[in-house]
Parts: structure tokens; sequence; C-alpha cells
């Protein structure tokens, strides 16, 4: 169960990226430790072809581009908001007919004696619901397991991490979610809905899908990284939007993530990318609930309006709320840091047996009735061994989607839940949903951590009599795992719909990143580092000043000249010890004049750009941008590529394709210029030269995410290089 | 009246900006014109200095700079709404009284007849303290007038603006917003509250204060303009934190204007200046209150909360909302550009009496008696012609500061106001606010528009019978007034302590805005270029591919050789026709081997740090950061220091101070790509080079401000060039 490098495969297969995957030895766990993920351009790669394509347009044009984008937004928030709506009926469909069959079940046999039966329907009715996603996920595409979070957290930084905003994915990621939410896993569905929107924005921006083999021959302009990376962002945020029905929080969520990109028109398509998908969302589930056109109930997740006598905090209860927030915080972290989980269909159906089973235990052992209320808002109540008109509490807690229990330890009056019964709650769902958390089903660790803390919260708060800390232990918890910080404080004071949690609630979190940083790194990031992925994160590392671009930079660097020969081209290609994606072309003395990326190199082999060796260069076939925009974003590896004996004596003219003002640096430049300059905007290749302009070395976002600080300063990873 | 150059001063008196200030002919107007405001550095100059200072610094030594970065954020926040408390209680204490005398005199002369002895009080009570005000800041300090909003945009854009964040500039807005509000104008004191965050700011973290002779020997580190920068905008964050009781808001506001240099943990350090802020004030504020601890009402502003009953909003009144926004939208702004204010007292004075006139006649004409209610909302019911039990409701919006206004017009019940009422308030109060606008006084314009747009939406709710339109009104003309946009929908979701409005206030500012934009630009944005302030935008216009580096770049550009004569080097700076505050430093044949600021070779020129042409270069004086950061931001013009015949002839060694690794292009590098490395790495200066890496010209943030998008195409203003 402790496998790291078999557990999430995103950085597996290779086989579609363009990029030789040489397993230098058998092991599989070096091989997959050496599979670097490739990284995007965030940078345009400013050639003649497009520069000449940017001069033709004129300023109506530049128009309508911005008119396509803002349609294309509009596509992205009402198709996620679509998708949401979606999961959301089928959840509640599916796990409706499940508690209701198990209730029958445990209603006829509560009288006979003979609950075993019942125990045995809904562990088998769980497993069924999970084996089906799990096999979805394991078999079809194992990216699609988890909350996405990481990977989209990954997408937005510049690492392309293959297979992650495809079709399938989002096919297999919305089909397991709502399989693992009704199977009654412990988890929740808004990390797989912000995954899901920006699959939907890789899709529609890109006006192709690759996978069907059709292209819609629009929005063609979109294809390269850059743009692409504005919808990602755009369909992100409609994520969060539609998952917790906060736009604003979608907004800073995107922004957290993508940073270092932030501009005012970007924000606010992102803004409306994440207002329609809210929009769209509600008002499908207002048709679905028979009430049409009532827009009061944002969000798949919902606590529903709290009364604002409840929450008056005041200012005594805060040094409790932090001293909750440090306790809760080193806690749990820990624990998820602890366990490692593996990669079987059988363990997930395990993970769903047992959990009907401590359920089941629980509600069996437990003796804890409750008066019925006459409002009756518990979709389920469960009489079991209760007199006539009570119910289990228990059972309440356990017989439940997630988010419901989270609404019903909120707003159930005080008194509700005894003590013990929460206690054991807490401490079971904890281990459930650790536990959980590595399956490989497509699941979000939000929810889960919300109920464990709310349940917590509840607990404090009948020892305490505050109610309020319910909440604040719940945001406590779910700050502390994934650290979102910013966004998270939007996102929760926005699905609460109330303000005036705002304060205390930025203070939990602040506290919990505090504390937690100090102890250990939150949940995605430690996912994000056992991938070993070139993750660039906000500041070069503080020490890191004695580090100069010579230090850093790969040297000797593989240049190619202005007109290569194609034999030559084909060979650096084809060498699996060239470990870049991008190649300076250099003038005579490695003057640089400009870089060529391997993508656009392997588009002028696929199209034979030759020219022969005597002939003029006006014989050179012509190729347009539409020629590479067609190839984006699956290039071709360089083995499907044949070159005759004779093309490779012919020679390749790269003027017109090469970026000719690739930004340099100098070689005295420190580590946190140059990681200023890669986080600021977006690259992928620095060229590092001397005071004549002759190339050096190449800086990557491999040589740079390998410092860290470590406990006694700078440290060097040893980061997957091939 | 129209005179635009006279109005604000901020590019006015270059005195001490060591700056020479060429009058190229007396025409004041293009003397105006001519100043250009300098720029600010936020990109490091990491010359040897500072790398070796930074290399000495340990692991720890970072940790400390840290913790004090958060300490001096907590004390910004302390401060700001310490100032916030101040202002406000000032405010509450003065408009009490007059109000109390003005009431008294009223009632007295209802009865005997004369009221107009109770206008000439009234409006002499307004004028004196208008006068006071625009005393203070006619005379004192002209850059504190107005809401300071765009100087502070300026500031975080890298535009510096003098005696901006001054501790004079502090004490006349403080004093001169308490005096504009309580003289009855009609104006807000929001704007002015984040100006006064962003001065404390920029005070605080310097550890000393320039004006009072008074050095802490504290915060050393931070006296630079990248680390200023960040304190500014969390001042800035903090200052809105208070005015609005949005910390979240407080900190996007910072992000929007500050742009390019999100990073997290200075987005925490903004929060938490902000969340001080918001506390602070809120916890003096109960105290004077008489209710300490209670933390309930936060910001200067607030709207008490909303019944969601009145706000249930649903689908078929979005359109409503839009086309209230375009019409709203296009008639203030444009109104706004018409009218040009002038800058004496006297004029303040006469507004300030007008305002009590029209007030007064509005009162006495209208015949809109209410019953006066239980509860006795109103602190001046006046009664005028009134029967008894009932009052004037006239009278109640007038009678009463601007944010009370709007308070009563959320609030009261339907019915309280007629419709003509209303109508003849909205448009008195419109033309009041516009002339206003332009006063030398201190004052905010966000209260008012939020005034005249709550009464305009009243008037619709009245005729359509929508309570929750008055809000939408309201939004919008504040929205297309000042066009803050996302951080706009956050401050006014958090002051309305109501999420639920979160989804339509964002369709009307976005429509607001998208209208808006279309006619005219935002009222900020209107100052900022009357000012011809190099101001860079988000992105530079869509059609200027057309260009690159070698034409937008001045040349020849004055380069230094590594070792330069002294003589030449005060020549060079004393030379008028010199416009830039950097210069490349060259080796043989204009090899770039470094770039130096002005205000280093200044520092340097003060020092005399020369060596005689035949002694030894270790003679030379030694020069440390401190002796820069002593000076730092004041640095001396070149007229003041001497230099005498014989030490021109010396030689200054200029290696350790300059900076050895400026950012650089090439020449045939386009426009767009320039703008973005200026925009993201918060550049001043970028040196162009040829393919030998030759220096052959100098782009500044003049050169890319020129280029605008007009009507048709793109336009190249005349910016002010020297």
């Amino acid at each position: 169960m402790a496998n790291i490098a078999k557990k999430v495969s995103w950085s597996g297969r290779g086989d579609d990226r363009g990029e030789r995957t040489p397993l230098l030895n058998g092991d599989e766990e070096v091989k997959y430790n050496r599979q670097v993920p490739d990284t995007l351009d965030y940078d345009n790669s400013e050639n003649q072809l497009f520069l000449e394509e940017e001069r033709r347009m004129s300023h109506m044009g530049f128009r309508c581009l911005e008119i396509r984008r803002w349609v294309i937004c509009g596509l992205i928030g009402f198709l996620t908001g679509l998708i949401a709506c979606m999961i959301d009926i089928a959840v509640e469909k599916l796990a409706g007919y499940k508690y209701f069959a198990v209730k029958l079940n445990i209603e006829k046999y509560t009288e006979l004696g003979g609950l075993s039966i019942s125990l045995i329907l809904w562990a088998v009715l769980n497993s069924a619901f999970v084996m089906f996603g799990a096999i979805a996920v394991a078999f079809v595409e194992p990216i699609a397991a988890g909350s996405g979070i990481p990977q989209i957290k990954c997408f937005l930084n510049g690492v392309k991490i293959p297979r992650v905003v495809r079709l399938k994915t989002l096919v297999i990621k919305v089909f397991g979610v709502i399989c693992s939410v009704a199977g009654g896993l412990a988890v929740g569905k808004e990390g797989p809905m912000i995954h899901s929107g920006a699959v939907v924005a890789a899709g529609v921006s890109q006006g192709r899908s690759t996978s069907l083999k059709k292209d819609f021959k629009i929005f063609e302009y979109f294809r390269r990284d850059t743009e692409k990376r504005d919808f990602v962002s755009a369909g992100a945020a409609a994520g969060v939007s539609a998952a917790f029905g906060a736009p604003v929080g979608g907004v800073l969520f995107s922004l957290e993530e993508g940073a270092s990109f932030w501009n005012q028109m970007l924000t606010w398509r992102i803004f409306f990318a994440s207002m329609v998908s809210t929009f769209t969302l509600n008002f499908f589930l207002s048709i679905y609930h028979g009430k049409p056109g009532e827009l009061s109930s944002p969000g798949l997740i919902n606590f529903g309006r709290f009364d604002s006598d409840i929450v008056q905090y005041n200012l005594y209860e805060i040094p409790l709320f932090i001293i909750m927030g440090a306790l809760g915080e080193g806690n749990v972290t820990l624990s998820l840091y602890i366990h490692r989980p593996c990669l079987q269909v059988m363990e997930a159906m395990l993970v769903a047996a047992v959990t009907a089973t401590v359920s089941f235990a629980m509600i069996y052992f437990s003796n804890d009735c409750q008066p019925l209320g006459q409002d009756n808002t518990e979709e389920y109540p469960l009489q079991l061994f209760c007199a006539d008109g009570e119910y289990n509490s228990m059972a309440t807690a356990f017989f439940n989607t997630p988010e419901r229990s989270v609404r019903s330890l909120f707003h159930n009056p005080p008194g509700t839940y005894n003590p013990v019964t929460l206690g054991v709650f807490t401490l079971a769902y904890f281990f459930l949903a650790v536990w959980t958390y590595g399956l490989t089903v497509s699941a979000g660790v939000f929810i889960p951590s919300l109920l464990i803390g709310a349940a917590w919260g509840r607990l404090f708060g009948i020892l305490l009599s505050f109610i309020a800390s319910t909440w604040f232990c719940c945001v406590n918890l779910t700050g502390g795992i994934v650290r979102m910080t910013l966004s998270l404080t939007v996102i929760l004071v926005e699905a609460t719909g109330n303000v005036t949690y705002g304060f205390p609630i930025m203070l939990v979190l602040m506290t919990a990143k505090i504390v937690g940083d100090y102890f250990i790194e939150g949940l995605y990031d430690i996912h994000i580092k056992l991938q070993s992925v070139p993750f660039l994160h906000w500041d070069a590392p503080p020490t890191s000043h004695w580090l100069t671009a010579r230090e850093v930079m790969s040297s000797p660097v593989t240049c190619l000249n202005r007109v290569e020969k194609v034999g030559r081209i084909v060979d650096v290609l084809s060498n699996t010890s060239t470990i870049h994606n991008g190649f300076p072309v250099v003038a005579h003395t490695r003057i640089i004049c400009g870089l060529i990326l391997r993508s656009q190199l392997i588009v002028l082999l696929k199209h034979k750009v030759f020219v022969e060796r005597a002939s003029s260069r006006l014989s050179q076939r012509k190729l347009q941008l539409k020629d590479f925009r067609d190839a984006y974003p699956r290039f071709p590896p360089i083995q499907s590529i044949h070159v005759s004996q004779d093309e490779r004596e012919c020679m390749m003219d790269l003027t017109e394709f090469m970026n000719p003002t690739p930004y340099t640096v100098p070689q005295e430049t420190s580590l946190p210029r140059v990681f200023k300059l890669f986080r600021a905007l977006g690259l992928r290749h620095l060229v590092v030269v001397d005071n004549e302009n002759r190339v050096v070395g190449l800086v990557t976002r491999k040589d740079l995410a390998r410092y860290h600080v470590g406990k006694d300063g700078l440290e060097e990873l040893h980061l997957a290089q091939t």
C-alpha cells in the first residue's frame, strides 16, 4: 500500500508526448521518477509567421478575437454548470435509491432480527457503485483518480501532465465521482468539479476534439499554450464557482494558482465564466426542483443560511479559535502524510464495504435516540431500536451523503447529538477519509475534511456551548489540509452566504497556515512534490543569492545553425541524451539569434520543409501558422517521422520559424533574478549568454525547481533528470 | 473653472525630486505638461553591494526579515484603523454639533417666521468648516486634494508623484476630510482613507520620518522602491478595509492596482494588514460607542444588515438591472468628464454655502410630510411645517451626513419617500457632487455616487416596486464611475454583509464596465491621463506588433564607462537634455556591462568616491548599502553637489555600484514583448542591444506609455517629454 511511484499515474505513460522515454534500467520506480513531465510554453514564440499574422490583423480583428474569447468563456461556464448539475442530480438519484432500499430493509429486519442481511445489502450496494467507478478509473484513465486539483495546479504553473485535459479524462472523472459519492465513500465532489471545468475549457477553447477526431475549424487562433492556459484558468474558476457557489472565490483560486499573469481583461473573463457557471447550475437545478427561476441556492455545496444570532461571535472567542486551529492542523496533516494508499479496484471495493460496515456497526451499537422533530429535516431518519417518535442520531450522521451530513451538523438545534456519538463519528470518519484519499477513485478531499471539522467543532461546541465553533473547526481543518488560503476564505464566506464570518475565518485560516507550514506542506503540495514535478513556487529560496545562472544552467547546450542540415536536426531530436525541448539558434561563433522548439522542428520535419543544398532558398515549401496549430498539442514523436537518406543531406532554414527575440541573461545573473523572470513571464527556456552574446547555457524549469529550502538552508533536490 | 493644468498639483513643484525641471517656454500649461513625474524602480538593482549583503545573510536572517515584514504590516493595519476611527469620531461629533445647532434654530424660527436666519446660520457653519479644510489643502499641501486614489494607483503602477506619501500630506488629508464631510459637502471619506493607509505604510516601513528629521534606525533593509511598494499595497488595502469593512476587497484592490507582482506571502501580509485594520477600527469604535468587544459593525461605511426577504431577486429582474446599468453609466461619466473645477478656497466655500442653500430651499419648498415612526430611526427628524407627529422626509435626506442618507434610503420602509422628492434630490445632489468633485478639498467620490445611485434606485424601486433596485442602481453608478470592478464587487458584498447580492452586483458591474468603456474611461483613469503620467496599462495596444524596440527606444543613449571621469558624470547629470534616470555602463566598443541609476551616481558624487587618475584603485573610499539607504528616497539634485575642478579630473569606478545584469532585449523585439517585460517585472529602464551586445538604445516607461488605442487604431500620444 505504500508504493508512491505507482500511485497516481501522471508521470506514467509517455506514449503520446512526442518525447522519448528512455528506460535507463528495468526498475519500475526509477523509470517513473525518470519520466519528467513536459513543460508548457507560456511565453509566445514570436516568430516571423506569428508577427506577420498579428500585423495583418486590423483593429477590428483584435476586437473580434476578444469577443470570441468572451463567447468561449461563456460556453465554458455554461458547460461546467451543466456538468455540475448533472453530477448533482445523478448522485442525488442514485444515493436516494440506495438509502431507500437499505432503509426499507433495515426497517424490515429491525423487528424480525437479522440485521446482518441489511448490512450485507448495504455493503454490496456500496461496493458495486464503487467498483464501477474504480474500474473506469483504474483501467480506462488512471489520471482521473483523486481530486485533480494538484494536476490543475501544475498545469497552471506550466507543467504539462499527459492526458490531464482530455475528453476521456472528463468522462471518466464525471462517471467516477458519481459512483464514489453514490457508493458512500468519504469523499466530496468539489475537487473533481474543478478538474472538469478545466477540461471543458481546454476542449472548448481549441474548437476541436482530438479524441473524437472532430475539428470545428473555429478558434484556431487559440491553439497555443498561452491562450489555452487563460481558458483553463477560467474553466477551473467556473468549476470552483459551480462547486461552491462562489464566483469570486473561483476567480481568486485561479489567480492564486495561475499567478504571474494577472491582467484585468483576463480577470473579467474568468469572472464571467464563473458567473455563468453558477447561474447555469442554479437555473437547471431550480427547474429540476420544480421551482424555475428561483436562484437562491447557489453551488453544489450549500450550508444553508445561518441565523445571525447564533454567530454573534465576539472578541473573547478569538484566542479559542486560534488554539483550536493550531491543534487540529498539526494533527490532521501529519496523519494524511503517513498514510499511503494503493491502486486497486479491490481496495476501493473493500473500503466501500468497510465504510458501510463501520457505519452500520456504529449505528447498531450506539443507542443515541433523539425525538423526531415536527419539521422532519432529515430525509432518512432511522428509527432502529429507538422508541416510536424517536430516531437514531448516529444513523442520521452516517446515513447520508457527506454534504447533507455537514449541513445537519451545522443546522440541527443544540442537543441533537450527544458528545460520545460525535466523538466516535469524528474518529471513524477521519480514518475512513484518510484511507479513502489514496484510492483510485475520482474524489475530492474538501467535503470529508469539512465534515470531520464540523463534527469535531460540534463536539467542542457542546463542551463549550458555542455553536459557532462548529464552523471554525471546519474551516480550520480544511484550511490546514488544502492551504488555498485567500481563495478558500472567499469560497467559504460565499458558501455560507454570510460575511460576518469573514473575519474569524481569516484568523483561523491564517493560524492553520502558519502552524501547518511549520510542520508540513499542504496536501496538494505534498502530492506535487511526490511526483517530482518541476513546479515553480512563488519565489526563489531566500538564501539562493549565492547561485548564479552559470551554476544553475545546463551546459553545454545543443545549438542549431540558422540554416541547418536535416540529418543533424533528426540526430539531435532522436538523441536520448538531449534533454531539452528548445534549442538556441546561433550564427557563426555561437552568437544567439533565436530559439526554436522541439515541437516546431517536428512539424517542419513532418512537412519536409527542406531545401536542397544547391538550390535557391525560394524553393523551400511555405509553411503557415495553421500547420503548427493543426499539430498542436499532440506533436508526433521523432521516431514516427521518416526521413530518407537523401533528405538527410538537405538543409532547413529556421529563420522564419524560430523566435528571433528569446529572453537572455548574462552568466552572472543571480538565481532569484532568473527565477523572477521565469515566474513572471511563464518561461520554459532561458538562454544564458556571455559578454559577446554567445550561447553558453540554457536554464529550464527543472534547473530552477531543484532548489528548495530545507531545515539547514538551501537544498538541492535530485529531481527527475533523464 | 476649466484649467486642467492647474487643477491637481501632482505634476507641480518639482523642487525636491533631484531632477531639473527645464522650462522651455513661459507658457504655464506647457510647463506643467513638460514636468514628467519620476518613475519608481520595482526591479532590484542587484549590484555587488546588494549581493554581498544578501550572501552574508543566513537563513535565520531571512526569517527575521520576514517576521519584521509581518510586524510592519500589523503596525500599518493598526495605525490605519486608528486614523479611520479618529476621522469617524471627529466627523460624527462635528456634524452632530452642527445639526443640533441648526435644528434648534430652525425649530425656533419655524414658528416665528424668519427661516432665512436659519439658512444663513447653516450656510455659514458649512462654509466655515470647508474653509479650514480648503485653506489647509490649498496653501499647505495641494497634493492632499481629492480622494488620492489616482495617486495611489500611479504609485503602485510605478509612477512617482512628489510628496504623495509624506507625513504632511497625511495630516492635511485627515484634517481636510474631516472638515469637508463635517461641512456638509457632497463627499465621502473612503478615498482619503485609502490614501491615508498608503502614507502610513510608506512611513512606518521606512522606520524614519524625513519631515520630522527622526531616524529610528530600524527597518533599514526596506529602504528601496521594491519593498516600499509592497508595504504601500498593504497600506492601501488596510485603508479600503477600514473604509468599507472589507478586508478581502482591500486585498483585491491592491492586487488589481499593483498587479504584476502577485506573490502568495505578500498577499498574506496584505491580508493581515487589512484584517488588523478592520479589527482595530471596530475595537475602538466599540469602546467609543460604549459596547467594548462587540465587533459586529465593520467599516466606516455600514449599510446595515439586509433582510433577505427584501432581496429575493429572481431571474426576471436581471435584464432590468442591465438596462439600468447601461443608462445610468453613460449619463454620469459623461457629465463628470465635461465638468472641470478650479482651485480656490472661495469656490469651496461657495459650494458649501450653495449646498446648504439648495438643501434648505428643497426642504423649505417641499411638503413631503411622513408620519414619525415609533422607532424613530432618524437622528434629526425635522418637523418644519408638518403636522405634529410627522416629519419632513426631504429634510431627512439632506439633513444628514451622506453615509447616513444612504443608509436611510436603503432601510426605510416603502412609502417613506415620495417620487418627486427623490427625483429632485437625485438631480440636485448629482450636480452638487459633480461640482464638488473638482474642489481643492480632501474628499472621496465613492459615497456621493453611491448616494445618487441609491436615491435614483429608490425612485425606480417605487415606480417598479422592487426595493432591491435601490441597491443595484447604486452599485451600477459607483461601478461606472470608478471601475474598480472585481475588488468593488467584493467590497460591496462585504459592506452589505450579504452574499446573495453577489451575483446581481457582478452583472451590473460588468454591464457598467462594458458600456462605460465604450463611451469613456473610468474617472480615475481620466484623472491619470490628464496629468500625462506615464501610466502603463495591462497590455500593449493590440495592433502594436508593427512596432519594435528599435522604433520605440530613445537613441542615442548616454553611456558611461566602467571607470569614468568625474567631470563627465557631473556634466551628464547636469545636462538638461539628458532625460533618463538610468545610464548603461559599457566596456570598450559599447558592450553593455551594467546599468547605473542617477540616484546612485548622486550618492557616489556626494560621498566623493573618487580615485585619482594615477593612484591605485584601492584608495577609493568604501561605500556601503547603508549610504544609499540613508539618502533614499529624497536624493539631492545635482546642482547642490559641489565638485571642484581638481575632483573633476578624478575617476570613479562604477563596478561595485552598477547593476551588472540589467535586462536587455534585441532591437527586433516587438512592442508587446517589451511591454510585457516592463509590466511583469516592474522595470524602469530596458537596455536595447544589437547582435554583439552593444548598447543601441534605452526604453523607458514614457516610451511605452505613449501608445494608446484610439478610434482608428494605434495612436501616439504626445506625452510629456522634456
